[in-house]
């Protein structure tokens, strides 16, 4: 038999978004003020965020209606189908199955847009004009270029260096939606004119750029701020996966005993496993959850728990994370996209709560997995997604060990087809592992801020 | 009201391919032996083919079944979508019905596997080992490439070496997929070999490439040639389009008064066109259908109806098309899908009998309406499939001046996910406008062979 899709109708598109804040046992710690460390309040996000998605960062309430105009907009792609991978397990000679979720079907080919959409709706709603952002490897820059094109609103993307020129095809999407990009470090703002005084010849950071896009931000009065990953209304929006996949289990008639998603800030992961934390936590289904990281970049795995910013420059406001450090310049690996200090906070707050299990992965392994999946089902992952791929692989030999059927789904967050070039360095032996000493993750966990 | 997408379940899915040689009203010429100047027998077409394909090139059946191994893979991604593009008709102020069909979302961003998995299976079954084929921009080996991966057939891919260069990661993804690719012309082939004496730095074309391809396969009993366009058994394979379409456009209670498509070698456009052009012929309903080419190489506008060679080495039979000679190599235009001397033999037939209107598109123009496109629909058109953008969105326009509501329907056939640099140079202003002189074209159609 041949792999199995299981596509739903839009009727059966998620009417609202899963708030897991709802179902948590504990509440997540506050988001501080730098200067004050106390609590911030709605009014100190207004200069960034429009109320309505200051309001979904803060709220319990379970679900969140998708308004209408963003509905319209998903069902160009959504709902996005899921597969069972049967000639991926027939190669792996495995009891386990296998059952992806295809998010790279979205004009970007990410799940990106999940949220770029939805951010720039209740933006242009909110009468702004402008929305400034940062991107790494070009999947969220990309995406909000997309839905700013939708709402016409102008969008200013800066870009980390070292990914402008390496990347320049991502920064031709972004272009062709109409979008400026700006290479991070750049002299158009005081965190980038202070970053290139002490090092002219910074290749940037997410960090970095992050600053940067805040700055423009913060005193433009018509521009917004918009982020990718990590804050809980991002995380919020990506649930429409995990909602999606649950329904399409069901037409398969099964549950997932394990859930498998790659992390960088957290959002296509906190998107398909949610939904699922969520059943558990309620007490409905019992469920493992399983977040790969890159080990170049292990905030889950050998970061601290621990108050940070989420910027270089400071600029925004403290919270608790898994974080190596605002500072931490991760190693150049391909999947830029999981090249991030820190890890959203929900996603943290979940793992201290036992409710997820960390790995780290090397980025060899995750290329080699990556490559027999493009070989069995026909998909090349993206980078970032093909750390999702070896946790889920590794898994599914597990089951074959242990000769147990188990159901295993993950997240197939994005396609491969703007990332040829780290497979060809890989295919040609370029592509090296890193791993940080105790040495070099102690120095960056030096620098965190003695705060909460 | 937004843009609007019509999903059929899997069960809508074809189950034959259409065959519009059954409702030919004159029976389109015979492919001639180039030695005896014969129509070719089955027989003679063995070396490079399995019998299953031979018989569908001549079959005069309506409809083929398709078997159930390719449909299991085509359900990957088919049906595809269809959409009411009301965002662009919006944009353009038009009373128009703007529908398209989008074939970007398979495995490899373009229509080309439709054919490829067709193909690969029929081989395998054949008790083939090896495929062997030619590509230019890459869509068709790398879909070839997925293909035999799927199958377990190595596949060799002669790529045309100036697009060898410049489209590094085209190559990179056929690679991925396990492909070995030869930048074309080669010493690995006696055609190869005769061109590189003559001309030590040529840059290939795709008559070189297929000589090649045909010349590997011809001498190795276990490997096979494959085309990914003009044939018609490949034109037979992409009928799964039109006919999808047709049912989706019924679920709009809409039918097109004009059907657009791109033609490069003829696949996508027949794909979309053949089965609209069936019902006309069988007085079934009316359409006016639209062929739009690049004026770089415009075989249907001023090619010359004709017999001719497919590959530059002249070792394939002669076939009756509009062709502008095999020795012809055409400007470097970004649309490499479309740089094709000649034109698919059944296209080539009905633009005679009157039941197509050819229209040749330059680039700069293409790339213009391409943009719109992406800015309002979302979605980055191919270089090739941009030339059925522009092509639609010109016959809106007509609909505005003329205040008259009509349906378009048109195939956008792939994503331009892997084509950035070319709208990157368009956006540089490093693209210019080509078209030959009538000399230039005299020259090219004076090397004709004096057959049929």
């Amino acid at each position: 038999m041949d792999t199995v899709k299981y596509l739903l109708n839009e009727d059966q598109m998620p009417a609202a978004w899963y708030n897991v804040q709802a179902d948590l046992p504990v509440p997540a710690p506050p988001v501080l003020h730098p200067g004050t460390g106390r609590p911030v309040g709605p009014d100190d996000l207004a200069p960034l965020f429009p109320m309505a998605l200051i309001l979904q960062e803060v709220s319990q309430e379970r679900w969140i209606g998708i308004p209408e105009p963003v509905r319209d907009i998903y069902r160009q792609w959504r709902p996005t189908p899921l597969y069972r991978a049967r000639r991926l397990e027939k190669a792996l000679d495995t009891p386990a199955r296998i059952y992806y979720k295809y998010e790279g079907v979205s004009p970007a080919g990410s799940h990106k847009p999940n949220t770029a959409v939805a951010q720039a709706y209740y933006n242009k709603e909110a009468g702004v004009k402008r929305l400034c952002t940062e991107t790494g490897a070009g999947q969220w820059g990309s995406s909000l270029a997309f839905a700013g094109a939708l709402f016409g609103l102008d969008v200013k993307v800066f870009m980390v260096k070292v990914s402008f020129r390496q990347k320049p095809y991502r920064r031709g999407l972004m272009e062709a939606y109409g979008a400026q990009v700006i290479a991070s470090p750049s002299h158009e703002t005081e965190a980038g004119r202070r970053i290139l005084a002490q090092h002219p010849d910074s290749t940037g950071s997410l960090g970095i750029a992050i600053s940067e896009a805040v700055e423009v931000a913060a005193q433009d009065p018509e521009c917004n701020y918009a982020l990718g990953s990590v804050l809980n209304h991002v995380l919020l929006h990506q649930t429409v996966i995990g909602q999606e996949a649950m329904v399409q289990l069901g037409m398969a008639d099964d549950y997932p005993d394990v859930v498998v998603g790659c992390t960088g800030g957290g959002s296509n992961f906190a998107g398909i496993a949610f939904p699922f934390i969520g059943a558990k936590l309620r007490g409905e289904r019992d469920v493992r959850i399983v977040a790969v990281e890159p080990r170049a970049c292990p905030s889950l795995t050998r970061g601290k728990y621990a108050y940070d910013f989420g910027d270089t420059a400071h600029l925004t406001p403290l919270t608790k994370m898994h974080t190596l450090g605002s500072t931490f310049v991760p190693e150049g690996i391909h999947a830029g996209g999981l090249r991030y200090h820190g890890m959203a906070p929900l996603v943290s707050h979940l793992v201290e709560l036992g409710h997820i299990e960390p790995r780290a992965e090397h980025q060899l392994g995750c290329f080699e997995a990556a490559l027999t999946f493009a070989r069995t089902e026909g998909i090349l992952p993206a980078p970032e997604a093909s750390h999702a791929v070896k946790g889920a692989m590794d898994e599914a030999v597990r089951c074959r060990e242990e000769g147990t059927s188990r159901a295993i789904l993950f997240n197939l967050c994005g396609h491969g087809h703007f990332d040829l070039q780290a497979y060809m360095d890989y295919a040609a032996g370029q592509l090296r592992d890193h791993e940080y000493s105790e040495e070099e993750v102690a120095m960056a966990l030096a620098g965190l801020p003695s705060v909460g």
